[in-house]
């Protein structure tokens, strides 16, 4: 469609922010960045950011690149990091590199940063530009963003039910309400995110092991469980495997010491939060996650922390599982009480994506900011 | 895609079914049946069963060839009709007129018709031929197939409701959940169905006209309301209207004599039905409905008639608006209790579409028949 030099640095920014996504879920604390060197309209590296958030994808593409990134074009989906840490700075490397030019998507809020990349470049005497698909960028950025600038990581909120919302019946049987397909889709999300998060309760009725399975990905994200009274099976899948698949578990000051010991003997890591009206302050779960480095939440329930979630504004994105099936009001509902007294106070969301995904529907929403 | 006489004929066959479906819901107790009436690759008449049911889709397009239809095809989405009703026969106009082919989506399972219609359009030697389009011609006949063959209407079941599947907040605020997009596209179902059904709880509590609005259409769907004791207010929009727009109750055997008389009074047509388990019974409801002609009935909840349906296997095709916002357990089920002990007794549906309409999620469902 679009023809010379903008045409191009749109695919390859395209191209780059697609290699960024690789990375989703898999490099906390660090963002997932991608990068492209090109020289003579030639791809010749190509880097995302690599699994545990090292090394970055600058080194990664520059490596690739070798001699050829000297005059060449850089396009990176995230300001390149200036500051001294585990790794030397990639602006650093973009410049002994001999890069002319470097085009980015994003710049990088973290304070270590905050244009002190691009600062760096252009001191050096390379061409930066900024803001190109810089939208998409901030989308894919989200919860590097939201543990950058509000302390906690982006939450992403699961709801699989029935046409009437019901995610059980009266007798908690819920195996299967939603197809193979919409099931799959909830383990490549759940690949996609740092984290899988449940309440208590959802870990006590479906003793569920909350790991990815089927998709052929080696990568396992952190399980959180929240109890505050840690009044959790200890003979249960999570606990079994909490040597192979980090578990952490947020609990209340009041939790009994030989349960924390019993479950820190086990391998899990014991995170203590604030509570708020006789639960979980969810603000305080979230911040506690942010600090331990978390950028991408998915919550799969139950209703009782969904409904808290929400309430606490805490949820950024909804994806909903709806089935064809017909459950009535005994069965359990997706969202617990709320106590909103009027239908304004409501939290409202905007459509993102619905379509048929293995015959139920497949809702996704982002919250909204403005009315 | 298609070319020579088969092309054509599919060609012809669909303009007959979009000229058919300009009936739906206006022409009960009759089939909404489309005609195209080609001369040398050239339409020289079109026609659709007329409001009210009457004429028929023949004599419309008939009259409109002239004496250009002898020796034309005619393509008909329904069996040409056989008997002497208010009516000459379809079958003795077609051959009145000399049409020298009949193109036929669909046999009339009508037992005045039931093949007799073909029948006496070959013993004319005319060249009949059935089964184009079929599976479309059955979907949008389903209504009238249904009043002949099982007695009772087609039943769309509508459900707007929010993310967790609420249609009110607890104390009953409901306007508006969804959009103004999707409360066009609910007129617009209403204006596709012979007639609008509602409990007595939502006509108590949302006194609603049930009418069409918006849209520019001067036709009205019946308004059924269902009301064992007969206790519905009189002073109501649909009590106002009765005279305008027909408004049917249908009650239990003890409702009191003089409200009978006080609704019959202000012009509501009065329909005793049997009553089963403490409220009336869906079955004696629908088989009361399709007595009186209707084929096509577009249910509105609430939760409680919307679950009782559904239990009595009664819902065909279910609608669903998913709006993007959480209410939370305290709000109004879209359904009320269903008394289901396994999952597996829950009536399933298969996707038959699902996309984004102003914002909302716009879901359409239909009864699955195997597993």
């Amino acid at each position: 469609m679009m023809s010379g030099k903008t045409g191009a640095d749109l695919r390859y920014m395209r191209l780059a922010l697609s290699l960024a996504r690789r990375g989703l879920g898999r490099v906390w604390p660090n963002p997932a960045v991608g990068c492209v060197i090109v020289r003579d309209d030639r791809i010749v590296g190509r880097g995302w950011t690599q699994p545990g958030g090292r090394p970055h994808a600058e080194p990664v593409a520059l490596a690739q690149a070798g001699a050829a990134a000297k005059g060449a074009t850089a396009y990176v989906t995230l300001e390149p990091c200036a500051h001294h840490g585990k790794t030397p700075p990639c602006a650093e490397a973009l410049i002994a590199a001999g890069v002319s030019r470097v085009v980015c998507a994003l710049g990088d809020p973290d304070p270590r940063v905050d244009g002190g990349g691009f600062e760096k470049l252009r001191a050096a005497g390379i061409e930066v530009e900024t803001g190109l698909c810089e939208t998409d960028a901030r989308a894919d950025q989200a919860g590097f963003l939201s543990r950058v600038t509000r302390g906690r990581p982006m939450l992403t909120l699961k709801l699989a039910s029935s046409f009437d919302g019901r995610i059980a019946t009266a007798s908690g049987e819920s195996q299967w309400i939603t197809g193979p397909e919409a099931r799959r889709h909830v383990h490549a999300m759940r690949a996609s995110h740092d984290a899988v998060m449940v309440g208590a309760g959802t870990a006590r009725d479906d003793d569920p092991s909350l790991t990815v399975r089927g998709l052929g990905v080696d990568h396992q994200p952190v399980r959180v469980v929240l109890s505050r009274h840690l009044d959790l099976p200890l003979d249960s899948q999570l606990a079994h495997t909490a040597r192979e698949v980090p578990l952490w578990i947020c609990h209340g000051r009041r939790a009994a010491p030989e349960l924390i010991s019993a479950w820190e003997g086990i391998g899990a890591t014991l995170i203590e939060v604030d509570e708020a009206q006789a639960a979980l302050d969810p603000a305080s779960v979230l911040s506690a996650l942010g600090e331990r480095g978390l950028t991408r939440v998915y919550c799969e329930g139950g209703g009782g922390l969904a409904a808290s979630l929400l309430v606490a504004d805490m949820v950024d994105n909804l994806v909903g599982y709806g089935a064809g099936l017909a459950i009535g009001a005994e069965g359990r509902p997706s969202l617990a009480a709320m106590g909103l007294s009027r239908l304004a106070e409501a939290p409202r969301f905007d459509l993102v994506e619905c379509r048929d995904i293995g015959g139920d529907v497949l809702h996704r929403w982002t919250r909204r900011t403005k009315d």
